[in-house]
């Protein structure tokens, strides 16, 4: 099964972890558009893309917290102190090198993954930095303000009503995407969306063109992983449902066949349901969540979710096709 | 061969240049008290041992500037700009990573020569990073003055007469050896002694008392290769003897079998050959220097000279075995 996963940050690491219990063949298509922390330091410094979230995904597909090589481990270490480094992972700093000397992330994403002893692939959405901008309600009495950079977008205490996404260095284009990344889309038997930061991590994809139309075309099944609970600034008080109509609202060409839910996490399944057939698909709702209570997805579960979810999309195109 | 060369920075480079041109093992053993440029900073910053010199000595296994492993020219790539990052070398951050890791700057650079494909070792002559302490004349009327750090001694204008190691973290107990460094030492059948720079990369490994000792009992052959030009600052005016005399100075129980020279760097060759038979040797003159006048040695001549000079040593010890 060739499974692409679109996302950045903990959300998409939650997926990757999953389905590398599932099949050898993932590609992860990350967002390329973080502004905080070491990544947005490095984005600033060196104009590199920006490689924490690229760096997550290698991680996670190295499961470089279940132990994973000694590199994985040294990929995720952090510099301490209170000095010029403090905070920087060393993978990205390593990322940051191979983007330099190779002059292409793609083949140093190839070559952090060889090293990582990977078997799938990280691939950026873009091979150039995007900016997210966003329009939000709820800062100055009845007026939509914009809001620029993923940092503050997150984290905004208004209602993000929608984003865009610019590239800075050309900013009358429209972004590119990574051509592997189109072709990978194409070439899935299925595609995630999600979790994650639904504005600044999941949306984003569908808002570089030719990633969008890929997303659209594909024969892949499409299936979204929705948040176990709304985030903190930028989806807080969304319902389960109100993550589908934004993705819909962000690009109503695409149809879904699959809606994976934390039973626990949705309050009206009839709703949910009613919501995932709007978009073509249907909704599963299971126990994923990690016990603990950290917000986090349990992969095991989500990855036997993800199974029962794949065949039960199997059956019914078999049933289609007869 | 077992070889074992001594040094750090670009002295190093050229023993280790020419030394894998003759066998596939060479230990490099590097002087651990640099306190300047990236590897200044990350030592000040992490607490590490600097790491510089250590990644030259595997960039030159790597064979790095010939073309050498991808691997080999990211270590060496320095990220540019002007922001904390600038002038830091990717390879100096992967071993500060290492080292972190790992705990253990030994097995952290076993790792990252087997990241390079590298066939020998690199190994530092002190697991704690050391300072230089300098007693320099010419400065204050008269007076000897006291100088401290590796770039200060290296840069003095005035005429180094000695120099001391300490550990700034013991700073009661003598420096103490890297044991893999002493065993490699006394498992070798060449020990190299420079060329570089001389009070700050030469004689070190002379006062850190486990590896003084190993050096004076060790039946390796005993392989000195004396500078092309003096140094600015700290051998400024030195002539090709009076490095042996300094040499001498440090580690009076140190016996040498051959001081390699180049012919057009000695004016009274006569008084070399004295020098270096009061040191229980032979001088070797050749053309060593690489073309242009670049002040390096060029790593053939360098290895056939050296080629040269041990079966000199060779037959001799044959015939004194007679």
């Amino acid at each position: 099964m060739r499974a692409v996963a679109l996302g950045g940050g903990h959300g998409l690491h939650a997926t990757l972890s999953a389905l590398r219990r599932l099949t050898p063949d993932v590609t992860a298509v990350v967002t390329v558009a973080d502004d905080g922390g070491s990544s947005g330091r490095l984005r600033r410094e060196l104009g590199l893309l920006p490689p924490g979230d690229l760096r997550q995904a290698l991680a996670a597909l190295a499961a470089a917290e279940d132990g994973g090589t000694l590199w994985a481990e040294v990929f995720q270490h952090r510099f301490g102190g209170t000095g010029a480094l403090t905070g920087h992972a060393v993978g990205n700093l390593l990322l940051a090198g191979l983007f330099e000397v190779l002059g292409d992330p793609v083949a140093g994403l190839d070559e952090a993954a060889k090293l990582l002893g990977i078997t799938g692939r990280v691939l950026p959405m873009s091979a150039e930095p995007l900016e997210i901008e966003a329009d939000v309600t709820g800062l100055e009495n009845g007026q939509v303000s914009r809001i620029r950079g993923q940092v503050a977008v997150a984290s905004t205490p208004g209602q993000v009503r929608r984003i865009r996404l610019h590239n800075p260095g050309r900013p009358n284009r429209p972004p590119v995407a990574c051509a592997d990344a189109v072709e990978a889309v194409l070439g899935a038997d299925v595609v995630f969306f999600g979790p994650g930061s639904w504005f600044t991590s999941v949306l984003p994809h569908l808002l570089v063109p030719d990633l969008h139309d890929a997303l659209v075309t594909t024969s892949a099944t499409k299936v979204v992983v929705l948040n176990l609970v709304p985030q903190p600034g930028e989806t807080a008080g969304f319902s389960p449902e109100r993550h589908l109509h934004v993705l819909f609202e962000h690009a109503p060409r695409l149809k879904v066949d699959a809606v994976i839910a934390d039973r626990d996490s949705v309050p009206t399944p009839a709703r949910l349901r009613r919501a995932a057939e709007a978009l073509g698909g249907r909704a599963h709702l299971a126990s994923v969540a990690a016990p603990g209570g950290a917000g986090r997805h349990d992969p095991d579960a989500l990855a036997d979710c993800v199974r029962e979810a794949l065949g039960l999309c199997l059956s019914e195109s078999v049933e289609e096709g007869q």
